[in-house]
């Protein structure tokens, strides 16, 4: 698969997805957005990648949705749903066409495959709220972040409105987007929006580093399910919710072949080698998170 | 209208609430609670009002419900339903008096103009509670606060067993509850319930700098929208329904008056003037929360 | 009663719950879990005990669920329901064995009383996700973490899926998870997993002061009701819900005895003696929490 504005490579079971339009900026397109899907569903699919990372290239990470009108794409232009070339992201629902980030941020939740933000610069608008449903986020110490929705006239999108507050709080969510204003790097790791500020020239390698880990210490069907599990009983109301199905899914796991080598090398002090395949050994009652609920379906007034 | 309990201004299209009953510390009667959702209704019925800042007169903020018996009123003589001078708020749900700082919480976080917290001095009791639904809280650095609830033989109100632990998380809400103590602005700072401390003498000129931001930058429509996005999905479990909300919105805000200005402001690098207005302009889909659900309407045991 | 792999003290109203398997850092065993729960029982059937510590003997809080197979015990031959010793908690439902951690953790949700856990020492696995539902926990300085599963080829138990992104955030929660990292103290306190790092030498008398202040200064049934309130709110999507419950709740513990003596002991400016007690004075609204949800019954599949 060939792309025109993302860049996608993998190495020793890492695979980097780079925002690649650096004279915009990374500017989101709707190209862009269907190119993250497809580069995110190539990940999923391959049980031999351990981890994905996306960062930007160039100066900026993404500086916001493309406003020039020369993005390759015709912005609002959705196809017809049932017309989608990505498999699991139709453009519209009942008509209505579906916002953009959102359509990637959603992909994101359902990854099964850990997901590392590397924030090389700007995250301006959807440049921010594209990352909430990754796992980790790490930024450039030259990075700053924007809400900015309400300085352009519009309001949060892809999903942040839904994800922003469970991220940082609703207290910081409300305060950074009820002024529109620019932040630093550092008031983005004091309010929890990202974990760590690295210098620029170190930001791949501390990505690296973490997928690496992640890669050589743990089990990848202990991964898709712990961020299916987290995720889902984090939308549920009730402990007991995440209770029965532990026990559910904790019976299987501990009769699987990852349990036994996570005892063994544990006892052995050694690596693990863990052998189970998110394709194949995915247990039976393991979540699949975000599903749309039933009553959703937009009614949509037609236009 | 005028106020006995409380001081309403506006300027600059900035409104200004304050608590006064400066010798008795702001404490809080049925007589404030009144007076202060009349004063958030002329707030959001006026488009030209911006944001508003609430504070107190001399040198607390509030120092809590107001246990002398002289308030100006009889604090448990509530008026029954259908009998209220408010319009949206009625003093008893099924002849059960409703707890009055409930009563302005709700309000508060109904807003559609954005508010800001200018904690001068002790917020204790429902003195801190009653600013939770609020969008930026900041603090003198002579304030001081106390969930004391435990430590009178009550429970904590104003609906703050909701918001309190989605604003500090559950962790720190617990904490504070649990012991009751009173604790200084650093430790509100650094457990989130504050976004910033400042000088006493500071205060009032750090929220108006930060009103005039909004006012200045911002759509007040997209405020408004956002303040209802964010915490209604904050109320809903699924990310699937922020998404469709936002799709929906979203369409008729990027064919409004105010995403173009937006985009015009931006590309000619200048100040925005936003043309759109909340009480003629608000979307269509944009939620109004929070809605009494359904099956709630207390079954009230008679007393 | 007397128990094997815990020890159980009382002094001065204050519960010591220590878990006392030293030479094997404590580890978890089905024998512990169950004594753990059964000496919470104890607790909470004791209108005289105010406070609870949960701590560990020796150099470790708990290192994790025993894998070495000399438990004392046979960790995964649970006992059939209806046949459990512990009168709260049936070990299995429908067939399908109950994860341990989470037998413990539902009931510490469910406590009336304060708990405090003083982690002394390595808290890994559940012994860190056992923690989650009290309402303080402090830590040695020489104490350290991991939520290890994903190393171990299982997943986070204990409804640590519902409890952690909760206590510390879902950011957090997933970084912590998908490394499966082991994290210094100063970490969990910077992440908010724990309030307060001491000096090992100081952390039971640091744990009795706040377990002394709760019981010198609180009432015993606002406690119960708060923490009930808390958590269930953080469960509801609705403040109407917590707005329509306080004042319900609030009409009942006005009328009681414990605010007479909370206004009478605060105007008096000296310590409260509050005279309601749980076992009789809890309120008739206030809400038990967790309940299981009608429809979770969990389906077993047989194996």
């Amino acid at each position: 698969m060939t792309f025109a504005q993302i860049d996608y490579t993998v190495a020793d079971a890492i695979a980097t997805i780079t925002l690649n339009r650096p004279d915009q900026g990374n500017a989101f397109t709707q190209v862009m957005r269907r190119e993250l899907v497809d580069a995110l569903d190539l990940v999923d699919a391959d049980d031999d990648v351990r981890a994905v990372i996306l960062t930007g290239s160039g100066k900026h990470f993404c500086v916001g949705a493309d406003l020039s009108g020369n993005t390759g794409d015709q912005p609002f232009a959705y196809r017809g749903e049932g017309q989608s070339d990505t498999r699991s992201v139709p453009d519209t629902i009942n008509g209505v066409p579906r916002d953009g980030g959102g359509v990637v941020t959603l992909r994101l939740a359902a990854m099964r495959t850990p997901t590392i933000a590397a924030i090389n610069g700007a995250a301006v608008g959807v440049g921010a709220t594209m990352t909430l449903p990754m796992d980790i986020r790490i930024a450039a110490d030259s990075s700053r972040f924007g809400l900015v929705f309400a300085r352009r006239g519009i309001m949060p999108e892809a999903a942040s409105n839904w994800f922003l507050p469970r991220v940082v709080g609703i207290a910081q969510a409300m305060e950074w987007v009820v002024t529109g204003r620019i932040f630093p790097a550092e008031e983005a790791l004091a309010g929890g929006l990202v974990s760590r500020v690295v210098p620029r020239d170190d930001l791949l390698d501390v990505a690296r580093a973490l997928a690496a880990e992640i890669r050589d210490s743990t089990s990848s069907v202990s991964i898709a399910v712990a961020r299916q599990m987290l995720w889902s009983s984090l939308s549920e109301p009730s402990p007991w919710w995440a209770h029965e199905r532990e026990s559910l899914i904790m019976r299987d796991l501990k009769g699987g072949p990852d349990a036994a080598e996570g005892v063994a090398s544990f006892m052995e002090k050694r690596s693990p080698s863990f052998p189970a395949r998110v394709s194949t050994d995915y247990p039976e009652h393991a979540p699949t998170w975000p599903e749309r609920p039933d009553h959703l379906q937009i009614q949509a007034a037609t236009d």
